[in-house]
């Protein structure tokens, strides 16, 4: 089982070999069950050119079922003698099914088929994540409603600015966060473009059906040239991940606004027990670690995003070893995300407001403005009434300071927060997520049913 | 004409004043044409809804015009004492028309002011390198028709891989930046909304109609909450140079390829005397340091998108002077983008090819790849012919080495480009560029016109 | 005045000049008077060595003392068309000498003297940081010593902790701020070394005294292999920053401390109006915007650091043009944190406390730990007093809360804060700091002696 | 042996749960046996100041040589339920000890418990990585002594410059690797000084002896103030990453070299069939893997010392979880410079040179300096000589082109290496090191006396 897919007879000096099989074997395993539906689909493809027997196609679909089956149960290892799911796939073939495991491999590199594993895993986490990105902003939402009537002073420079409500700082992260579902179909329309076929980045001599091969894939299309879509490895993963990060950065202010307004100074919102912890010396303590860690894994995204731009960044066209090194940012890149999303819907869903300290901590000043505004609508000119106010702001607004909000009527005030227009561009994406979904499990099916 | 646009009688200590003043007299001179762009806009409605005669908005529209006129003339200079572009702008219409100038900043802060201005100039540059980038993709096509019978090495690992052509590499590079143009496509969407009325991030007490400026300005729409207008500061700067980013790293590996390929070594391509540079110590030299200047900057504009993520995404929510930093990134990154670009294609339209030289560079056993894929369709087993040419891979191919691409005829192999595919996707994306700047152009005719 | 200092006829391509001469005539300016510096120890070399009569000497020192002179008084201006200031200089003093000027540049490459020059340059500053650094710390430690007694609460997870003091705090940033200086020394041993003799990274064919001129400039010796001088271009500049970011990050951790002790809700300390700014539409506003500043500053200067190392990272041995961008950031990042020195040490002179809200501000149950150690005191095994306090923290402390802080007495505590260590730590560095000033300032005196 | 160290009834959330306990299970099990003799010295000490009994002590210091001994032999596992190493250590201690194990807690902090085991691991890595270094170093001057004869191109901007040798190449790189042991005995300095006794950040109020834990350990002396120690964490971290990264550069440009000389063009370097690795479709392929991958990685180095340093310094003082997310970085970059040394060892050793390659390889033009030089010592100005040979720079050198280098003998050069300088520096770096070993070997068979 330990014999690699490359010729050579050298024994590989043990303080290279540890280098270059990295983590592969180890990370490759989330990989084996979309190697094996891409490479399902370009066996189907080469016995359609009479390049597979039939019998062979049929022999290599089950196989592969079982293999994507055995690995989504965790049953399916790979040795570090082997280097990756390529070859522990290629050699369990050919140790079951002779000659046409022996074929599998015609046609491509693991180049191209490595990238097909990676897009067809990505462009599923893309959807995944683009749910767990509307399940946050249901949970925003509604509590945005639940709030918007609970009154806080609203800040900047982390000083008390105007008057506001916690609700209108809840649709605000809501909103931000349909943005960023925009940036992921991009991101997924970027990926879902087939590579197979470009084999080392050159193409190989025999006549591929790429066109057939994406379309039994439900990719959108093949990408054309075959360096292209070597170059664009790397790439692509630098792309997914600014959309990846630019989310979880969204999350990571979120989680700052939440561990402010929870201080014990602050204490306008309450964090459920369920989601603090303690510290091992102070009895008294109950602290937001998860969204510390929230902020901190969200700087982690973009340093993940970064390194992957600058690895690729730093090469010539054509594939290198280098990057390797960007399939792990990747994985675990998608994956943090995942978690960042999990714990803040756990953090929203749970959380509770304290509207009398919230109300009671508002400063009279930050009511100037609305009382300047009001000068305004009497005719003063903004800057006239500006300076005037400027000497007294404490005492400038003449009714309850901490319902002035409720004057600021236009859209997307605190007063208008317009929760109707989250629903229906919530809906939209919710509506385009399900029909990708549907098309991907399509697949799936598919090859359930080839392997049958 | 020193006066701030905040109270305060306090005299600023020099060194924070250093400080707090920074770049921006000197960076908003750019900004001066699309700030007073905005303003027109906001004094038209706020005319509308009764904020101003119509006289007050006769007078700012003349006066406003006149200033971006002699920005761009530049002709509008900003006095560290000013701080910025709009209190420039605003004490100079006071001074020319007094409660008029007064009035400009009614139901405005400076915070959705150069967020309207930024966002102003953004979707222009963003059009305008739009543009550029389909000048370079076009200058490779037709240097890859031009040179798409020209045999050389491919590479993988910076080592010989398989025979392709220049023509092949030069349209992988093409593709790639057609990419791209998705990417700054989803950029524009995300600037091309407006901020105007968020005012310091919590609206005003003033019925301010929204969409009204955001249809005069052809933004998309008005974004809704005003502390979402304000959480995008710093976001959207950072995904733009995201995406300028991602376009500058394509640039920089094309020079990476460009810089070996033309190397002492392999000289398959010939760098014009236009575009390179010599030594002071050493008589004999010509450098591609353009091409170098390329690579390095694509490196600094990685790090000008990071830093400004990393800059915005250690905040809570709302306005922080921290984000100010985000204002010279966004300018410089931009404008080095467009530098890059047209160096590029200077490079590109004024390069030679060497056919002779990069023929006979490739090395018999690149053709390995080939003879194995006959084998394959002689029906031997792809792992079986691997292992058998293995032994000998410089004797196997039988042909001519050097031609052997021909015989890679699947899509996007060298042997079939599909320019045409490259033709036609560069139009799309050229008749959407068009669209979008009528749109844009229309506005500044509008302005023109109020103000006369 | 438009000859370039290296050969060739074809005019270069607009779109590529702009690249390529980049910032330099702008940048390179302040790098004359040490360009001119280096240029004098070395043609005393040459003339020792008889490559330069004793003539020719006097007038190459007069003039590049005149240079020096003009360019410290801001009167040296360099054209575009000369590219950089070695250019300027070698023209200036041909047209002014003769063949003097022509042979200025024996045995160099602009290589190895703009590494002379930005070594020259950066040495100083690092000196100048290294005084601005001390200057805070004793501004820290006085107010330390005068704030020693405010009692407020000590902070873990943005969350009341255990009581501690506000000079308390402000000793632990002059002790971190005294930590920087160990690392700015090793900064400074890496970077005085000389490199010239290095050209163009291979030395020339000249009896060269490397180690004559090392003396002269008061270099701690020659930097030997010629190549390896080269491959230290970058990566010096990197090392550097990386010292020069992770002070700045000292300096954002104390603005935060300040922005967030200074807020409405806690107020335990007062920023000066001499360092507050104020709002364009808000007439209450003091904003503190400096601090902010200094903290964004901070992530710009750890991003100027990470931008360099990953530009010559990218590199093989030897120069290449992109290591030109290693320039700006250098220069950039070390005046940017001159200026951010500056800016805290007038906040923190400035700066006033308020014992009462600080005090006041304490919770009961902070003390839950003190009260813990009176029970460990008193013989209770840790964990045992642990879980019987978490109980009912509030309760536990019998004494007076706020002053609980005095309990604590080993060394380092709020109570034991050993000052007199930060005035000795102090007192060694600035020794340190006079002789390396003496040194380069002799430096300077003997120029101007060889000029007269 | 699942109760956490922190009081609280409710149970978490088990998406937060996820995010909070994180990797610190898998990552803590390398600092058992450092946890352990932080505790060992700190019991000793408490035993000392009376809090502790000596029968107490002994138990504990037989138990934690227990834990200490099974963690080295890999026997020791942490439960996630657990949390980190601190719990399963006090847990494990309770149970075999009872009150024994519920006073080792006594006077500390999670916070500076994990701040001693991080210093007392990295002071350990930092020697060891040191000695790789100096093994690299010898390696590197072995072939540089080998091959100073060697001659080759020597490049600048990826074009043939002026000759020069294999050897003088390979020298520049151990002198490099040289200077970065200077930074990394200021990251030693830097991090060893005893945390213990700053507990949570406030001290405690307990009569601990600092100073005698810190001698009992070894380090160099007490960090002082406490808050002082706990904002140390992330900021020592990524000063030491900073140069570990720069290291790693120095490995990273050395790959670079590598990769390009023994390319098909170039040749002039060989490497070993035991450091290179195949294609799995390209029967004739031998690829540089390894050197990509030393490449990448020191990319990936780079970013996680970025990462580190934009973690902590969006944060202000005092303790964040956030800072829980350096620990990774330090760990898995510390050990992936040892592998990248041992990888890089491993090639130099094993790579042979193909002088008759290097040497025809050589372009005449390339001595048009030296012969430039010659013109110099005959009288000619600079610049006369340099612009007369520009006119024909491949026939100015009068001499065998190859060995041109020999006329350039002044200290560096290719003709004058000064090995002998490399010998002394690395024997002053070794004997320096191996003192330090020393101490660090007195404490772990002093932790063994105490347990026996």
């Amino acid at each position: 089982m330990t014999e690699r897919l490359w010729s050579g007879t050298a024994k590989l000096d043990p303080r290279v070999e540890k280098l270059t099989v990295g983590d592969d074997p180890r990370l490759d395993v989330a990989l084996v069950p979309f190697d094996a539906l891409g490479s399902v689909a370009h066996a189907v493809m080469l016995s359609e050119i009479g390049l597979l027997t039939e019998a062979e196609c049929r022999q290599l679909c089950t196989g592969l079922w079982r293999i994507a089956q055995e690995a989504s149960a965790g049953d399916f290892a790979i040795d570090p003698s082997q280097e990756d799911c390529h070859t522990a796939i290629e050699q369990r073939l050919t140790a079951e099914f002779g000659d046409a495991g022996r074929r599998i491999h015609t046609g491509r590199s693991r180049n191209d088929q490595v990238l097909a594993a990676i897009r067809l895993w990505a462009r599923e986490q893309l959807v995944a994540l683009g749910e767990q990105v509307l399940e946050l902003v249901e949970a925003l939402r509604l509590r945005a409603d639940e709030f918007k009537e609970v009154s806080l002073p609203g800040y900047t420079h982390t000083r008390q600015a105007m008057p506001a409500t916690l609700g209108f700082y809840l649709a605000a992260h809501a909103e931000g966060l349909l943005d960023d579902l925009r940036w992921l179909e991009t991101a997924f329309a970027h990926v879902n473009r087939s590579p197979l076929g470009s084999a080392a980045g050159f193409g190989v001599a025999l006549p591929l059906d790429r066109a057939r091969v994406a379309h039994l894939l439900a990719f959108d299309g093949v990408q054309n040239n075959t360096l292209a879509v070597q170059n664009d490895r790397g790439k692509s993963e630098a792309l997914v991940l600014a959309v990846v990060a630019a989310t979880a950065t969204d999350l990571g202010r979120l989680a700052s606004d939440l561990i402010w307004f929870s201080s014990d100074e602050l204490g306008y919102v309450q964090l459920s027990p369920q989601v603090t912890t303690g510290s091992s010396i102070m009895p008294q303590k109950r602290n937001p670690d998860v969204l510390e860690i929230v902020r901190a894994s969200a700087t982690r995204l973009r340093s993940l995003q970064h390194e992957v731009a600058n690895i690729y960044g730093a090469l010539p066209s054509g594939y290198h070893r280098d990057l390797q090194l960007t399939k792990r940012p990747l994985l675990e890149g998608m994956r943090s995300l995942s978690d960042l999303l999990g714990a803040m819907t756990a953090v929203i869903e749970s959380c509770a407001a304290d509207p009398e300290r919230a109300r009671t901590a508002i400063k009279p000043e930050t009511a100037a403005t609305d009382a300047l505004c009001a000068d305004i609508r009497d005719g003063t000119p903004f800057r006239t009434a500006y300076r005037r106010i400027a000497e007294a702001p404490g005492q400038a607004y003449r009714g309850e300071v901490s319902e002035s909000w409720r004057e600021r009527m236009h859209a997307g005030s605190p007063a208008q927060l317009n929760l109707d227009e989250i629903v229906e561009r919530a809906k939209k994406e919710a509506d385009a997520l399900r029909e990708r979904k549907a098309r991907l499990t399509a697949v799936w099916r598919w090859f359930e049913e080839m392997a049958t």
